[in-house]
């Protein structure tokens, strides 16, 4: 359906893209965590192409693209080398990592929505897997390097947000047949700049209503 | 086969209930750990679904239940909600949250190990994948949270012993071709109330013998 | 292509035996952890099946091995017990698990890589799935355990680094067309030896280049 919309190679260099900037900030976390360099390599790709994974396995897309496409698994090693080296470089711009994982976000929720709703699957469910594409290979992570998933963390700006905003426009325009380059444009560059506004003025989720004590401030 | 025990409206409200409740303790947990409103509803998502995800994509049944059945995805939202606003009375009804969280670890056992012997899978097997379908969710549940899965805990009443015995009753009954009505709901029963005599009676699994030192009893 | 190599009986058994040494490393923790006997059957079973359950999951080889072989899920058992009964025994013994620990570490990339490019995946998605074969079931563990796997750990003597060799081997002689019971053997052996002398020889990979502060010398 894409293929429609983008060439299939620019498709693919913005998977690659998305892949690359996921990657670096698996690889930064590790380095925070002091990993050694396997680690780092790991936590790139666990990053970089876990969301994909998880959803290639739940749509039945056997073996997944992250198995099948070398380009795929090699991206995540290059951003790991790189952060390797120039580590003290890349958190300097972190400004720019950031601007790229929100890039990453609303590129992985539209084409996630896109994949799942091509195997078959429901409006509701392609934009749920839509969401899991995008912010699962961050939850992996974060799992991985036994921390909170920052996804879940009511002391984090907005990430979920953006892309549900971005795969439920996706949704729509497949409900009513109007998915085309400029809506998924559209779709993307939402998502894209959701993500900064709330980076930008640190927009937050609520936590539960009528929690009883104010020690729970504290608690992580 | 569960088809001719129950119709399938009564199967799938069973299922819903059982997914409710095990959303329930999900969301719970994340308002324990200040999690934010979409960190309470992946939580709740999570511990619903995952057990039976697990066992769907282990036996090739994609797209998984969890993802074809809107009602299945939706439950956990309600119950997340429910939890959002109101999640101090939730939690002053503790004990109706546990009795009916004993249901569905009862039921769940039981028709995990159902669908994973109508996939062609052995006795032994289906009683695992049953089991798996029953505690997967919490212990994911517990992964997310960054916790030590409450399924190993020394210091958790007995929670694996009643589904294990559930999930082998059902595999008993299918391997001398008994399984009916009456067969299941017995199972079911029988899960049921080994969990709620666990509770109420603190029944514990032993840890290994020999343990050296006594300072390991207060370890996590 | 194995069979040719190792009669299907030979292989079994070797499958069987690295099967074992990964769920003692899984019960061993599980008991240092302080967890319940059903804790320790967990953490055996996962140990010893994640990897290859991950490598089935990934190229559609569904329902796994670790489901249709009652060997493969009894072995992890029969090691949860031993260890319960008799872990200051096995702990007395760390060396001899420590080797059998590298012994499953060779031969499960080796035959991963096998299985994997028998499904059709190419030569270095292959060699990837060997390696995750041979760690994927001590991540899994660790993850379950609530700890940094010991795999990324900067602290841990090489691990990965011998499993891709191995890996490599098999997938280099596979591209030449020279993948017989010599090679496989030497694969085998070599990941092996590499391991051994990783331990002997405390051999550790190196953290980022540029670490900022020697404070992080003591991070987790």
């Amino acid at each position: 359906m894409l293929q429609d919309l983008f060439s299939p190679s620019v498709q693919h260099a913005l998977d690659i893209a998305g892949i690359f900037v996921f990657a670096i900030s698996g690889a930064l976390l590790a380095v925070r965590k002091n990993f050694d360099v396997f680690g780092i390599a790991v936590l790139a790709e666990v990053t970089a192409l876990g969301g994909g994974l998880f959803r290639d396995l739940v749509i039945g897309a056997v073996p997944p693209a992250a198995f099948t496409d070398l380009g795929y698994f090699l991206t995540p090693l290059l951003a790991a080398l790189l952060v390797f080296f120039l580590h003290p470089v890349v958190e300097r711009t972190q400004l720019a990592v950031n601007i790229f994982d929100a890039a990453g976000l609303g590129l992985f929720c539209v084409t996630g929505t896109t994949k799942a709703y091509d195997y078959g699957l429901g409006l509701t469910a392609s934009a749920t897997l839509g969401l899991a594409t995008a912010v699962g290979g961050g939850v992996l992570r974060d799992i991985v390097a036994n921390e909170v998933p920052s996804l879940v963390r009511w002391d984090r700006d907005l990430y979920a947000v953006p892309a549900i905003v971005g795969a439920a426009i996706v949704a729509l325009c497949l409900r009513y047949d109007a998915l085309n380059g400029f809506t998924t444009g559209l779709a993307i560059v939402t998502a894209f700049v959701l993500r900064l506004l709330a980076m930008r003025y640190h927009w937050r989720a609520p936590r539960a209503w009528n929690r009883r004590s104010s020690a729970a401030e504290d608690g992580a």
